[in-house]
């Protein structure tokens, strides 16, 4: 082969492997879109995790408020099985404490789970997104990991929070 | 005057005294209702105070989150004055603490100011009203007691709550 033949060849791989990130990174398979509104959805529950005792402080230290939208909140009020299109969002925020009070400060995360038996059927039927900060292009790599846990709650459909009364 | 005549008189007397009461507990002035539905209006702050070091504790101790109504959203958004009809509602619940997280019980209770100026032209053009624990019957029996230290927020209508981004 010659040595112009030999370059052409490294050239295509270069460009052959840029295109797969690319198309990895622009077209996320089922990705779901940040959920624009969801203040003005219906508010779940609050919950402050602030301390190593919990399981969950290193993943989820903070203040947390979830949110539902209008198609998930019967289902989640009667603790039923969830019709295509409800979504969840966990709502984190880091906090500040002192002088007897707790304070919301920057946002760490917002999560997502979004109903949808077809396509995310591997995963209970539940799609799970992660936008870090105040970003609105998500960035989840690992469903699995989201998933893994809620799976516990396979009774209500794979949704811890209960609607505080 | 007669026997019968005073024994009237007494009659038309109680009669007199019961229709006043029954008149003011029915017809309180400029009553504000429950806000139903405020669960699903934009979720403004979300706080905690859980020590008498903070100076609201007495009176505000739990985790409160504070609601608008979609009148009023682009006034706290923005910190300017509010239009007839605002609304804001202050939800307030007791609160366990234990193994690193701090949840919501009861509801204490559900306090709400709603703007009209003419109305409430003496308490800064907001009336307020409390609804303790789950009842939807109004019974704060003192406005001024709210307006006196919601007054020192007169630069940006007499709110405390900012938005949380």
């Amino acid at each position: 082969m010659s040595a112009r033949a030999k370059a052409t060849l490294v050239l295509l791989g270069v460009v052959a492997v840029s295109l797969e990130t690319l198309l990895a990174q622009g077209q996320k398979k089922n990705a779901i879109a940040f959920p624009k509104g969801y203040r003005h959805w219906t508010l779940v529950k609050s919950m402050v995790i602030f301390g190593n005792q919990h399981p969950l402080y290193d993943r989820f230290g903070g203040l947390h408020n979830v949110y539902v939208n209008d198609m998930g909140l019967p289902s989640l009020q009667q603790g039923k099985s969830y019709a295509d299109g409800s979504v969840l969002v966990f709502d984190l925020y880091d906090i500040s404490s002192g002088r007897g009070a707790i304070e919301t400060r920057n946002r760490k995360f917002l999560a997502v789970m979004k109903k949808n038996a077809k396509l995310y059927a591997e995963t209970g039927g539940w799609g799970f997104e992660v936008f870090k900060g105040y970003e609105e292009k998500g960035s989840l790599d690992n469903t699995k990991q989201c998933f893994d846990c809620h799976a516990s709650q396979k009774r209500v459909d794979y949704v811890y929070s209960t609607y505080a009364p």
